[in-house]
């Protein structure tokens, strides 16, 4: 039976790559509009390649050297043989992912930007495809991945279905590692040369976003190429595979351990399925996205929505024959667990929404708090932001609480841990349409820029931004999905660890109590982490937007010419310099999170690195969380503003909202969503050396 | 034996205060200056005595609320009858020390400026005497009802060592609320007041700090007075008896559980004595402490260092003979917990000092980011606060491990907890001196405000300054014993915590796995409590501020001649103001931190609960390091640049580090040391209200 079912995610793998490229030619068969329309595009489209290039040639080094360290490990029995080559595909899967939604998404720019010469709705019909390309590229290479590894273990290796997930929850591990790598990199490149070119273009000399006067206007629109999109894609692709193997890994424990092998196969069977119907009822319900001429908010808002609510009710109505007909009415908790993940996702989506849209109070505060200062601004952000994390953190309680509830997990641990994540499961299985609503803002972003640049009629802007400033709401609610499925997820990774401590050698003892020592520190330390990492990643780009703003400073200063028009900038330099600069510091903060959990299991021991993950994962949700919405509400205060209240653009309170969206840059587009991949890469790389730890510790 | 120990205690105590007795009549043998300087320092004792006249009024309502419930609780033999009445003398006494502690700062203030009209030495002198006065009469007024309680138990009660420190851990619920209470309603308004001087008076009108046509300025320098040394006197008369109390009742059980009746005693014979000898030495050494006229930065810290440090060596050399002695040489282990403990805080001082001073890298490099605008600086600002908990997690994690090692833990892990608590006492037994170093800074700010109004000699205001500067650097490493002893301390009660449950009924199963969702969703809601508290504080400041700038902008415009210096500010406008709103926005944040635990347990039962505390612990010490170091380091930047560099005062760099200094101000001064009472006042309303969550509750 397991097979035909694996079969089944494949074919539902399939079809949605073939969307995706149905998509693609959707896409592609709209024109590109004049020459220089054609000329900046081509030039993003380098600057973003250029980008990948160096980025992938960096990586490879790196997976070749993780490869050697496994092998070697797999060598001395620590690992099993397949974790070298499961670590390598998951990383190159996820990078594909990233790879294929960017080659699109600076494709669609340009030709976004002509549709919207001709109207708003065929604008937001080529960007959204554009996102849909990734969103099902990024589904549809995660299935893949999963069904034919599955395939390959169960029907050439012939092994026990324990040891088959068991094998596949290694490959996380390089698709948490190459999403990392790809966020960290791709953020800080997209906010260095953002800020460097603010700092310099519209704060010292006074000029326009996306003039093409700017040195860094192509560097900036690169960025959102390499970090919004190739960034989330890897970062998603990455949720979503790790999403599923964990909960199938925790299924079937949980079912061996009551010496239930058909049971067992139900377990990996339900996350695999809910994640092949939620490739349809994305497809179909994208069919729902369009709008009429229209260019109020709204109404545009409420295009997009259709889609994804009408997606999430479609999953949960089929959730329901899907448990009952695997499972049977024994087990039917587990489908109230997905509608709790389901469920959970849509309302921290929403609170995120509230607290980050200029449509409700917090927002409206944040910007009244502009009228005395930059000060007080921040401090109103920090405050917001921080504030912000209290509904998440309740919702995930009571999700977690719940799903671990109606699973059985009062009698039997093991079936609420697997509820847990099949509530992650749940969370994420409208990915396919949630993530395409997602990554067409950046699409729509670059359309505006290269309109700007072009000199297109203004009306083309006014639609560019419509569908812009959408994508900052439709981004909001991505973001909660993105947190509140990365708590779970870890959580259940967590459970994956202990289990997997206990598979090497069950006579350890474990104690996970919070009055050992070892623990406790675990705790600490890993809940220093997160603060670690959003340092070292705002410092980057800190760094990195120095060196853009002395460059753009020297061009203007160097080059005759330039302010009054007469003269080009030197682009290529800047996007050479933001790609060396976010290449180089991206290096330290994803080493230091590999290596962080090797070196705290050697010394304090598995129950220390329990700790470790643990505190890891609850501060590592609350600074994510803090970071993106104060990130998120000072650009919305900002864009506020500018719409005219408290003195509006040019004004001093308009100053001190631009200081408060400057600071939100890196917050939320750089440290708090690399802090999600952050959490479960350290329990995927915790996992894939527990053989070491567990044999080789001091405490 | 043990009565004898506790009469050597209360004989530490009367030194102590008859000490601190002579240290005041010292200070209040200088002369007060002039008529005006006699006039404003009245103004300001005025202002703050308005405000803790009302605050306590506030306060014993609460009390005596709290006093209603304890006994309601006891008449239901949730509580032994005890509790309510500690419970009001551990409020009482840590007010008290605000109290007296603010009485001789408000004294000394003019006294000190007088003294820098005649030389430098001379205002030290005065400064650190008053400073010596807080000092000695917190560690003073904590020995006497330690001692008191002790001795009344003991002798008139005839209870059993271990229902002694059960009964005498109560009192430490007392002193928290009170400290909390007094650190946040004195952070609010001292940043408030500053926050709204400073963006009205500096920012908009132009004109210098302190000046006296700026009607916030009386306000501002009552704020020092009630927030850094009423509020910090209140804070530390907390950790200090927490310390204390959490030791003696982990060594009670632990000796008492290997059913050692006379090392029982000892335990709580070791941090009793340690404390008193603690006075003795400080003492001593507060004579060290002295200057030649050379206002030179290092000689002046160089002068103070001797105190402190000879101070720690003196315990160093004294604590091994008080373990020999006490417990023989079979424990001397616990001698090297005292030791690590107290090397702990030096090092985590230090490190406080790194990042903060800018004698250091880390605030030079922040300094230098100010160039390009505000935005820069702020990002930095949180990227090196956020760095800097690294080094102080190192510190906790290695002092936590080699005390609980060294005392036996791994055998036993009681004895190891007990180790623990110890590393606490020894990290405070510097306290009276330390605290006299630290309590000295807001004296000489006060100084150098009264010199400024009163129109005093330049140079005057140079060794003010001097002193302030030196004050600033002093209480760092004040902030770093606060927060590292906060966490040992809180750790500690954690385990107190967990005995106390035992002790309510042997039978109850403890499951404190992290594994147990109970416990995982406690740390996750534990994790997200300093976040709410530090938005709530921040709020607070912001709110209290916005009022007080609308008030001086308002005098500005409708007192005719304010300007020109013709006509009285009416400064009392502003001194109610900021009593009010202080006095208003303290109650939410602290009323939650003692209402979420009882919630949390009622819902999630005890295990939730040691979740909770452990979560809240972990990121308390986070994001009181982050928040405190931020906030140091900004302020310094911008003296650093006032000092000439980056173009010196009156720079665009300079007006970028205003805004930096500014969201540093209710960081460092309100959010940060107030999680630091927070995480001790979570575990001891845990303790107290144990008997009721371990009747009632859902999960």
């Amino acid at each position: 039976m397991d097979n035909y079912l694996a079969l089944f995610t494949l074919a539902g793998s399939i079809l949605a790559l073939l969307f995706a490229l149905t998509r693609a030619k959707n896409v592609l068969s709209f024109g590109e509009g004049n020459d220089t329309m054609k000329k900046i595009s081509g030039n993003i489209r380098k600057g973003a390649m250029a980008y990948l290039t160096r980025q992938y040639r960096i990586l490879i080094v790196f997976f070749a050297a993780m490869f050697v360290i496994l092998s070697v490990m797999a060598g001395f029995g620590l690992l099993t043989w397949f974790v070298p080559f499961a670590f390598v595909t998951g990383g190159f899967f996820s990078g594909l992912s990233g790879f294929i939604g960017m080659s699109i998404a600076t494709r669609a720019n340009a030709r976004t930007a002509n549709a919207c010469q001709e109207g708003l709705n065929r604008g937001l019909r080529v960007a959204f495809s554009a996102g849909s390309v990734m969103g099902f590229t990024v589904v549809g290479l995660g299935l893949l991945d999963i069904s034919i590894w599955y395939l390959l273990l169960r029907m050439v290796f012939h092994l026990e279905l324990p040891d088959i997930t068991a094998a596949m929850l290694t490959f996380g591990m390089g698709a948490s590692s190459m999403a990392l790598f790809a966020r960290v990199g791709g953020g800080i490149y997209t906010k260095a040369a953002d800020v460097g070119a603010d700092l310099v273009g519209k704060v010292e000399a006074g000029i326009p976003e996306d003039d093409p006067r700017n040195p860094a206007v192509i560097a900036d629109n690169v960025g959102d190429n390499v970090g919004d999109v190739a960034g989330m894609g890897a970062d998603l692709y990455e949720s979503y595979v790790s999403s599923i193997i964990s909960s199938c890994s925790l299924g079937v424990i949980a079912f061996t351990a009551i010496g239930s092998g058909k049971l067992a196969i139900s377990a990996v069977a339900v996350p695999m399925v809910m994640a092949a119907i939620g490739v349809l009822a994305s497809i179909i319900c994208s069919f729902f996205v369009r709008t009429g001429e229209s260019t109020d908010q709204s109404t545009l808002l409420k295009a997009l929505r259709r889609g994804t609510n009408s997606s999430a009710i479609m999953i949960a109505i089929a959730a329901f024959p899907l448990v009952y007909f695997i499972f049977g009415m024994n087990y039917i908790g587990f489908y109230f667990a997905i509608i709790s993940g389901l469920l959970a996702g849509v309302l921290i989506g929403f609170f995120t929404e509230y607290f980050t849209s200029d449509t409700y109070r917090p927002t409206r505060k944040l910007a009244s708090q502009s009228e005395t200062g930059s000060a007080t601004i921040i401090i109103g952000g920090v405050s917001l932001g921080m504030l912000s994390t209290v509904a998440p953190i309740i919702i995930i309680a009571i999700c977690v609480m719940a799903a671990y509830g109606v699973s059985g997990g009062f009698g039997d641990a093991n079936l609420g841990l697997y509820g847990i994540s099949l509530a992650a499961v749940g969370m994420l299985s409208t990915l396919g349409i949630t993530l395409a609503t997602d990554a067409y803002g950046p699409i729509a972003d670059n359309a505006g820029g290269i309109a700007e640049m072009a000199g297109l009629d203004p009306e083309v802007r006014r639609r560019t931004d419509a569908l812009d400033s959408l994508g900052n709401t439709t981004a909001a609610t991505g973001k909660g999905f993105a947190i509140g499925s990365a708590a779970l997820t870890a959580l259940a990774l967590i459970a994956s660890y202990v289990q997997k401590i206990q598979q090497i050698d069950m006579k350890i003892k474990l104690d996970m109590t919070i009055m050992n020592p070892v623990v406790l520190i675990g705790i600490f330390i890993g809940a220093c982490l997160p603060f670690i990492f959003a340092a070292l990643t705002m410092d980057s780009v800190g760094k990195a937007a120095q060196s853009i703003v002395k460059e753009v400073r020297r061009q203007f200063k160097e080059i005759p010419g330039l302010m009054e028009g007469k003269a080009d900038a030197d682009y290529t330099r800047c996007v050479d310099l933001c790609t060396k600069a976010s290449l180089r510091e991206m290096i330290l903060p994803t080493i230091l999170a590999i290596v962080t959990p090797i070196v705290v299991g050697l010394i304090l021991g598995h129950n220390g690195v329990i700790g470790m993950l643990a505190g890891a994962t609850a501060t590592g949700f609350l600074l994510a969380i803090f970071m993106a919405n104060a990130g998120g509400a000072w650009d919305n205060a900002k864009k506020y503003i500018e719409s005219g209240v408290h003195g509006g653009k040019g004004s001093d309170a308009h100053k001190a909202a631009v200081v408060g969206d400057t600071v939100g840059d890196p917050f939320k587009d750089t440290s708090g969503p690399s802090i999600n991949i952050l959490i479960k890469l350290l329990s995927m790389v915790s996992i894939v050396f527990a053989g070491l730890v567990v044999n080789f510790h001091i405490f």
